[in-house]
C-alpha cells in the first residue's frame, strides 16, 4: 500500500524554503530548521485499530477498509468506515474513525473528554500496551464485535527516523517537550519518543491537547530534548 | 448573599498543615507555601452569566436563581437552573449551567471543543469583554431570550486579592504561567491577571485545559510570575 497524497505537507514545503532561503542570504540555519526534517504536529480526533477479524465481523467476510484520506506517515489512511462504540454504561460514540492498514490488535483511542462522556476511566497507555484496560462493544453494519480490553487515551507521543532521533540526542521511550505558541500557548511535557526508519517526523496530540491551545496550521510549535 | 461551605477547600486545609508542620520543625516554609494564600485550580465547564431581564424572560417573571453549589469565591454560585443553547447552525448544548448572581451582561463560555461540536468560530476573549462577539438563541421552561452577542472561550485567568499580586510580583492585567504535573503535565502560559480585594487564590482553566493534563484534585500545580 503506497501513500499518494498530491501535495506535500505545508511544514514540509515551509522547511525547504526556510532552508532554500537561509542558504541563499549566506546566513546560518536557526536551529529550529536546521534539522533533517520538517516538525509536524497533528490533532488525532478519537478513533480506533482494528484487526482483520474484528473488520470481517463487523462489514462482512472479506471486507477491506477503504481510504477516506490518507495520513502524514507512510502507508496510514483514515478508512471510509466508521463504527459506534458502545461504552459500559450503554452510551454510545458514533462516527467513530477506523483507522488502516489492519493491525494485529484492537485499540479505542479516546480523549477524556470523550471518557467523561461515556462514563469511562481511561487509563494514559502508550499504543500497544493495552493488558488490563477495559474494553466495550462495537457496533458495525454486519455485526457487533466485542473487545474484551483496549480502551485508551494515548501517551501524546512523537514519530521519528533515527536520524532525527540523533539531530534531538534522543532515544526510543525517551520524553520530549513540546511548546506551543499563540494566544493561549502551552507547553506539553513528558512526550514519548518513538523510532522507526519508517516515520516521518511528527507530533501527534489528542484533541483536548489541540483545543487548549486552539492549534492551527500556522501556530508555532517547537519541539525540545 | 453569603457563601455556606460546610467544608473549607482541600486546598486551604492543605496550606494550613502545611505551614504548621514546618513551623512545629522549626524549617523555613517552601517557596510555594509561604504566600498568604493557598493556590486552588479549578475546571470552569461550560456555563453563562445573565442578566436579570434574560432570568425573567427564561424562567418567568420574578424568578430568582436558587444555589445548586457555592463556588470558591465568595458569593458566585452554580444555580440549580439550566438551559438549552441553540448555535447558529441550529446544533444545540443541553443542560448549559447558569452561574448566580445575576450580572449586568449576558455572557455564554464555550471551550473550543464544545465550539468545534457546534460550529462556531469561537474569540477568545477576557470575561466582560464581548464587544463584537456572535450571539446564539437561549431556551428555557418560559421562554426564548436571543443573546445579540457574547459567545466566547474564556481566557484562562487567575483571581487573587492584592496581597497574593504582591507576593507573586505581578499586576492586574498582566500574565502568569501554571505549571501542572503528573503523567500528562503541561505548563499554561498567558494567563491573565485579574485582583480585587474580593478574590480568592484561584486558577480558572476550561475543560478541554483541565482534560488535557486530566486534573485530579491531588495534581501539583505551582504558580509562577
Amino acid at each position: 500500500m503506497v501513500a499518494t497524497n498530491a501535495l506535500p505537507h505545508r511544514a514540509v514545503v515551509e522547511h525547504f524554503v526556510r532552508q532554500a532561503v537561509y542558504q541563499r542570504l549566506g546566513k546560518p540555519l536557526p536551529e529550529r530548521a536546521s534539522g533533517p526534517s520538517p516538525l509536524v504536529v497533528n490533532v488525532s480526533a478519537r478513533h480506533c485499530h482494528l484487526t482483520l477479524e474484528a473488520v470481517e465481523t463487523l462489514f462482512g467476510k472479506g471486507h477491506q477498509l477503504t481510504v477516506h484520506k490518507w495520513l502524514y506517515q507512510e502507508g496510514q489512511f483514515a478508512a471510509k468506515e466508521t463504527l459506534t462504540l458502545i461504552g459500559p454504561r450503554s452510551r454510545v460514540i458514533s462516527n467513530l474513525r477506523i483507522l488502516g492498514p489492519c493491525r494485529n490488535l484492537n485499540q479505542v483511542e479516546l480523549s477524556y473528554t470523550d471518557g467523561i462522556a461515556l462514563g469511562f476511566d481511561l487509563p494514559l497507555r502508550s499504543s500497544g500496551n493495552i493488558k488490563g484496560t477495559l474494553g466495550c462493544m462495537l457496533m458495525g453494519p454486519a455485526g457487533f464485535f466485542k473487545m474484551s480490553e483496549g480502551v485508551i487515551r494515548a501517551l501524546r507521543h512523537v514519530h521519528m527516523s533515527p536520524d532525527d532521533a540523533d539531530f534531538y540526542g534522543v532515544k526510543a521511550g525517551g520524553d520530549m517537550t513540546l511548546k506551543i505558541g499563540g494566544p493561549c500557548a502551552l507547553t506539553l511535557e513528558k512526550m514519548l519518543v518513538r523510532v522507526d526508519k519508517s516515520f516521518k517526523l511528527e507530533v501527534h496530540i489528542d484533541t483536548d491537547e489541540g483545543n487548549a491551545c486552539n492549534l492551527q496550521p500556522d501556530t508555532p510549535c517547537e519541539l525540545i530534548a
